[in-house]
């Protein structure tokens, strides 16, 4: 057992931090600018800021670090880990200028490991190219998300077409007129077990039938630097059989596949939050006067730094252990600790963000700082995937499982 | 001692009631779709429906309850408390319905105890009839706005006119173009002794130098129904001098007379949020079924409610009680339970909410419910009139000297 | 709705609390020493003051307030929870002072309720006289006492004579040797409906077949000056048919009757407790110096002591209103604030010793301050009359169906 | 970075894992019964079946693991992290039947490091070979011990010998008549600076003047099987300059130097502890039913599970990455880490301790499962070497100096 990087980790970490030093903290403040006049023309694409990002990172082959085999070094989870949290520090901008931005990382794994070579030449190319953007469109209204075999959307086979009807909801980055294609998640046949009555197909950008019907909020916030959290609507959507990922009945064990590495991407990045909001909350402690002295001499404003740090220390060692075990043992010996950083992580960021916000004053709720939004980001992740108490379920059962007498 | 309300209070509420059952409830959807309206064309005005319910309110003389002797029965605060909390299950329409919303009740209290015969004419009599609104100018960037004697904005003497210079933001309902009237807080005498500082003054709307910089988010609501937050300028703003609320140095006074009866008013309405929620939350926990079964069925949900309901029982009890110190002691005899019920309403009210929206699923945090942003607005009351931890500071300092040993 | 005393218990409020600064206050030394000899020689009865003390109170007409009529003005459970309140500050002492210590006070209000003349003239005379204790003996171990369908114990006829056999345990009291009587429940008709199996039964000490096995330990503490918490044995033990409580079937009832005013008592008593741990914080807080300067001084300290006092008002006012409930609507009508201030006070209680605990540093652990012993005896409270958990689950139930749309 | 113990370790874990299974869970009960009987004959000797384990634990070379170089393998503080968790398992015996108790393994560190030959010959061989128990008094009553500076004791040179006078308390393993040899921290020079005015000196069992007057007691526990926790005193006791451990005024580094590895003890135990408590609970929640079924079906029992398991994983990581610190960079470029395990571990471990005795019922706070013991044990971690929230403090304070803008 050791806690130290090794050297490729340390030498590729310097160099994103170096990149973010340089060219992404230095654009926040336009990219800022650029989505205020966004949402005063009703507009959803990206901030113009990020595309000379994403042309300055690619140039320096600091791109695709998610994809195994993909990045500069062919980055194991626990060599990406640190990318993502210096990533996250940027939430709004970072993943994407090296385009490691869900849910794109998710789609071009999932082509890369299931799609055939014609899928992977028509999306995967581009996607790693970073020329077009992506959406993954599984959650449903009207049933618990965290129950895939509540899912309605029906895809069917009609001749050499399936045809989809269906309604999905928070499907994020759709909204982004760049985002050309959608991995939609329905029902081959209900008739089927439990696990292999979902499919997934790709869907094009205009298809007819295919139909966005507005973006959700967040708190307020409707995420347009990301593309928005789209409700869709598919009224007989005719594709090609080829558009299938996978075999039929596959869906399932996609989105399973899927889901490990993304939990880590998320919760390394949301460390990286916390890391700058303990950041900004110990400047703006010393630099805030009240009642004739900084705030950073209160107690109480203490004991908020003390117990961020204690936290936080404790949350990354076991992302980055889940990490690990990933990386040796695959995402099935990594189930329980995948689903422990689930519930660990939105519970201490939050907390972390509340007391950054607390330290701000009114600004901290405010478009004056980021505090606020990544706040309602981070809210998210207690039902992203299905709500936290699931997975509490699911894991106190397997605790109780491994201590019951024989 | 006793725990019911006496008739008067129980023949009033159950009006105010059955106002709400006719008319408010039925009218919160076209509300949201005005408002949703109202934001693609950047307009800051309330809903249209909310003149019909003040129209009608009016006529039934459900209006003005706030006011001591200026509601149908001359009200105490005890007896307006559960109108408020009724008011506070539908915050976005109720308060402004019956004429008792923040901050138009305090501007209209001021003017009633402090205001000259011809300021009552002008501004109050327009206020009570619900003619115009108005709005309170405390608040500043740049300065921690729990100390008073930290305000920068000028108020000066020139001739028969005031002269005012400075900023302030969080100023609630000014970008609404009906709200006519703000009344300033600045600093006439900077030399005087720290509470004498400070002096009130009206200011009509439009008045050469008075800008209206931008609108304030609340995470990322604008709160456009209420007229938003708005950031002020005030560049040389030349008022008569007719125009001071009070004398020269009496600023900090009004605005401590101010305070109690509005914090008794945000907290009982912070409960009627917190009841509605309860609602939603037991109703949502009987329809909404996952694996298999309503999700009332699960302990950790019943937990919440239980909890709920045992940490609001509580609360309202403070508050009222709070509520009938000010009725007979005063505000300054009450002053450690108004610091309490400021300090014990977000904590309360915010967890329920949390637990409200988990129980909502993602639609939770969404504009589907509006649980997401009563929760926003109640985040908020950990730093309206200073952050919760100065008042904790003040009323620990009272509570320790009380048990010195001589 | 009001929340002051009435004369009657300002008055009678007022002459406790004289007798406790005179006499109560001033004799916890001695009794404390007492009891560290009591432990020395292994000995259950009280302390020799105490005797003293009861002699005092009763004297004074201080004596019986619990019992509705028996008291000196027949007092209301309103006018009681104050008493309850201020004896709470002394609670090794002050209750059994005026003879209204559980498990005592619940054991004459049964007798008084339900009992025969001649049982009344055998232990409700001296109970009410002081002459004798008492205790109650309805808990079992093995079964989870939440459930009164559990119980195991069995009372069967046997001509003129009820037989018990049966283990209980948790029997506070039990262990002075002068407790003389026991109000057992047990089954009598285990195929009756689950509420009419149980009955109560008067078993005097020293009837053969009744031991004692020993005294149950609460987080190392014994409760010497309570008489300890013993588990005791029944083995074929005959006592008269004239000794049974009521009629067979009735014990669930008994029960149910007893509780209410039982959670009132030990509510407020409790609530007794943390006012003088909040003193105890302050005054140490005042006196202890680290680092240069009072820990009163330090925020962290302050935000405990204002976290206390605006819990505490909270709950003290939930309580009196339960109270209040039960002397308007009885029991039942206050059914759902019984519950709720069942769990309400241990969490709010614990929490407050645990910060006086902390100001006191080593010393808050040690026998040199009640604070941990305070502490042990408001932990079992999360458990009596069964877990918290299943009161929680059955206020939600209540609480959801109050809501259930038609 | 990786998460496996090295083969070392893991081998050796094992057989103390054999040992444990072999020898010191069977031999628990009869060390609680030789307990209670040490109780009632007032001894304070360990329990006789101790020594039986300790001479097969040194037979088998499972012993001084502690100790660098020491042990059987020399181990590292990471390698001896997950020996010490286990032996927290069986608190009451296993650290002691391995030689790896508190305050013995301090204390053979500091003759290790700071002894001269005499001393080692004297003192060390005995406590390595396990003949005698020592103690380590350095905390007193009246003083913040937090704060070395506040020392009273005081330490006279008097020709060839040190005069002691002064008084300790929490004085661990005192009790113990095997406790041979104490190490006395005072001050030999008020006059010095800061840290220079403290010394350490070894004062034997029964030198003249040298009392034991009275056992602390946490909550009500005396810890008779650790050997009590003494209140000592120190009248005119004389012992040779040769008794001094290290230099004059050396005694504020030694204090420092001995801390580090007993807080990744402590901590580890604690886990190790805290694992023992999850599997009770587990237990105890499918054997125990109530209303029909088992507690483990309860969602609220379950919610305690997943989280006892996700805070648990984070803060073994926490503590193991700290020893790993104390292996390459050293005591003090762990400092932050040894600060954050202190606060993270009490908080994190009380928790699950207080889950674990609910899940128990009242049985849970008895002599009749060793939890409601590890709690009150656990509870004054809280304050063990100065309260967490001077660690608090001391770690913000750096952590706010991390974030300064020049």
């Amino acid at each position: 057992m050791h806690f130290a990087f090794d050297d490729a980790t340390n030498e590729i970490v310097a160099r994103v931090q170096t990149f973010m030093d340089e060219h992404v903290y230095p654009a926040e403040a336009s990219a800022h600018e650029q989505m205020r006049a966004a949402i005063a023309e009703d507009r959803w694409d990206p901030p113009a800021v990020l595309a000379e990002l994403r042309a300055k990172a690619k140039e320096q082959g600091l791109w695709n670090f998610f994809l195994p085999g993909g990045g500069p070094a062919g980055l194991t989870n626990l060599q990406y880990a640190p990318i993502a949290e210096i990533t996250g520090r940027s939430i709004q901008l970072a993943p994407a200028a090296f385009n490691c931005a869900a849910p794109d990382t998710g789609n071009m794994e999932v082509l890369h490991m299931f799609g055939t070579d014609e899928q992977k030449q028509q999306w995967l190319e581009p996607l790693l190219a970073g020329d077009i953007r992506s959406a993954f469109a599984m959650t449903e209204p009207q049933v618990a998300s965290s129950d895939a075999t509540n899912i309605e959307t029906r895809i069917e086979r009609d001749g050499d077409h399936y045809v989809l009807n269906g309604r999905k909801w928070w499907i994020t980055g759709a909204m982004n007129p760049n985002c050309k294609v959608f991995i939609v998640m329905g029902k081959t046949d209900p008739e089927a077990s439990r696990h292999r009555q979902q499919s997934m197909i790709l869907v094009e950008r205009g298809t007819p039938g295919f139909e966005i019907l507005r973006g959700m909020q967040v708190f307020g916030y409707e995420d347009r630097d990301h593309g928005g959290h789209a409700e869709l609507r598919f009224t007989n959507v005719r594709v090609p059989v080829s558009n299938l990922v996978g075999g039929e009945g596959e869906g399932f064990a996609i989105a399973q596949a899927r889901l490990g590495p993304g939990r880590i991407h998320h919760c390394m990045r949301s460390i990286g939050i916390a890391e700058r909001a303990i950041e900004m909350m110990c400047r703006r402690a010393t630099e805030r006067v009240a009642f004739g002295r900084p705030i950073a001499d209160q107690g109480v404003v203490r004991d908020w730094i003390a117990e961020s740090r204690v936290r936080l220390e404790q949350l990354r060692l076991l992302v980055l252990k889940t990490a690990w075990l990933m990386d040796t043992v695959g995402n099935r010996g990594a189930h329980t600790e995948i689903q422990a950083i689930k519930i660990a992580t939105p519970q201490t960021v939050e907390w972390i963000l509340d007391k950054a916000i607390q330290t701000h004053g009114a600004g901290g709720i405010s478009q004056d700082f980021p505090l606020a939004e990544w706040w309602a980001g981070m809210r998210t992740l207690r039902f992203a995937d299905g709500p936290d108490e699931v997975h509490k379920n699911s894991l106190a059962k397997a605790e109780i499982a491994k201590h019951r007498r024989d």
